[in-house]
């Protein structure tokens, strides 16, 4: 029997590669996907929430294909106005992708909580996949570097990830709850899925919110996750060099690691096949296959396959 | 001997074209704009202060000669997107202008005084001439109409100032206090100018907050308004239906006696001239001219038509 409810773990850009792919094979009552907020910050007094917007504009057919973040065609004449002002603007935001954060913004303010407003949201633009941010509470990523801390989006945009990393941490982590439905989303589904995003600041914090991880770890659906590493080195972002500074060789088996206490298996790319036997030994189904996803049919290809690992992970396990 | 310092009482539009003119005639300097505010607005959760950006934006070189608001060549496309979100969107905010509202609502929101930001914002756009907005503290004009009471805003623009005006009020008022500078202004001036703005919701509130009329009985120097009115209709604007409503004839004598009690001198248009010899009887320096400010030209043969009034007053003031 075909078991179909599915859960991701979503980051944002590569998240929302193996997102699209997903969404092709499943019925969107059959997709949740479960977003990092931990890198939301304000910019001009509003709140972006850019994980949340790369997944819900990648479902509604909005994305910029080549960027991968904001809108497809945006232009971008608010922000260069801003300059005349004097603002920072090393994270630019397009016209278009301004509105979304107006509305998030003024509801957030109106006292509403984030994962209604996201749902709001996904009804505006017409996405009938279940889309929860992690949390209703603020979480924040802030990255220890040789220069003092910095928040995820200072790090990344503004410094370009070339600030030498020394611990990464969630502010607010301790006291925020999953927003509603996060925990159900878990119990419920039949095969979880962690995408291919940043261990540290994309999946970590969903993982880091009290009851998410135990609950993974207690879920009768097989957890299978898709390396964001090929060849040891992300497609986008600095996974490979937080691994690093951590002490990690980048690649799959640290990866593993990371998710050890709950991972049943691993899609990872052809150039790491020479670590699959490693993997194996430590009782992953792992599949190693072409894992760039810079088509939809690689995204949908990627995706046919992590579901196929997934039923075969629960077809095991219920014989 | 010429005396130059000029201090101009403005709403927007009508305001911003004798202004132009002004500010070809007169050094940066000698320039002082006080600005109504009674009709500022949030929209999305920004604070818009139409006649302070359509004096500075006139100022700057910026504005759209077209439409007289906004900025020239804008685009709306955040706009657009908002109604995605199903946001209301009458109140049309372009896309450079959007940055404007964003500067102004993070610096309002971080405590900064709105009079301090417009400095600001005046700086960032290279604009020397003084503006001052009429307050720091929140006036706002209310239209009683028989659809119920309207924000103005709500009665210009949503309404398209169809509905019938009962009455207007100013709420806040009672409490707001001028902006630092504007009582300043008022006594220092050698020309006290008030613009071809609408007297009820563009002039009334500046001279309804606490000392300003006062200030401008109480002036040595010559009070000239031009009348906004062009054979009893204004060039933009409800000046004359609000006039109707209020059981005024529209044109130059009611509005004359809107301002009784501090005016020494109007300047009307040609169309209006049967009322001159009825405007000098109240012992007004009345003069009639083509009042149409359509372009830069015209602004400044206005202009200079209204410094000359003032000069012949002050002359025989002092002799």
């Amino acid at each position: 029997m075909k078991r179909s409810r599915v859960t991701l773990l979503a980051g944002g850009v590569g998240a929302a590669r193996l997102l699209r792919g997903l969404a092709a094979l499943l019925r969107p009552s059959d997709l949740t996907v479960i977003v990092n907020t931990a890198d939301d910050d304000v910019f001009h007094g509003l709140h972006v929430s850019p994980d949340v917007d790369t997944i819900l504009y990648t479902l509604a057919g909005l994305s910029d294909p080549a960027r991968g973040w904001g809108i497809d065609g945006d232009t971008f004449h608010a922000t260069r106005a801003l300059e005349r002002y004097g603002r920072e603007t090393w994270f630019r935001l397009g016209d278009r992708d301004l509105a979304t954060h107006l509305f998030r913004t003024e509801a957030l303010r109106a006292g509403r909580p984030l994962s209604e407003v996201t749902a709001e949201q996904a009804r505006a633009l017409y996405v009938e996949v279940t889309v929860l941010p992690m949390s209703d509470d603020d979480v924040r990523t802030v990255i220890d570097t040789a220069r003092g801390p910095l928040s995820f989006q200072e790090y990344l945009v503004r410094e370009r990830a070339r600030s030498t990393v020394r611990s990464i941490r969630y502010d607010g982590i301790r006291t925020a709850r999953p927003a509603p439905g996060v925990l159900r989303a878990l119990e419920a589904a039949h095969s979880l899925i962690i995408a291919p995003s940043n261990p540290f600041v994309s999946i970590g914090p969903i993982l880091a919110l009290a009851g998410v991880r135990a609950a993974l770890r207690r879920a009768s659906a097989p957890v299978v996750a898709v390396s964001p590493l090929i060849g040891g080195r992300p497609v986008k972002g600095p996974a490979d060099r937080m691994m690093r500074a951590l002490g990690m060789e980048p690649g799959p088996i640290p990866l593993a690691e990371l998710y050890r206490d709950l991972l049943d298996g691993l899609v990872i790319d052809t150039a790491d096949r020479a670590h699959l036997p490693a993997l194996e030994t430590r009782g992953l189904r792992v599949s190693a296959i072409d894992t760039l996803m810079s088509t939809q049919a690689r995204s949908t290809a990627v995706a046919r396959k992590v579901l196929a690992v997934a039923d075969s992970l629960r077809a095991s396990l219920a014989s």
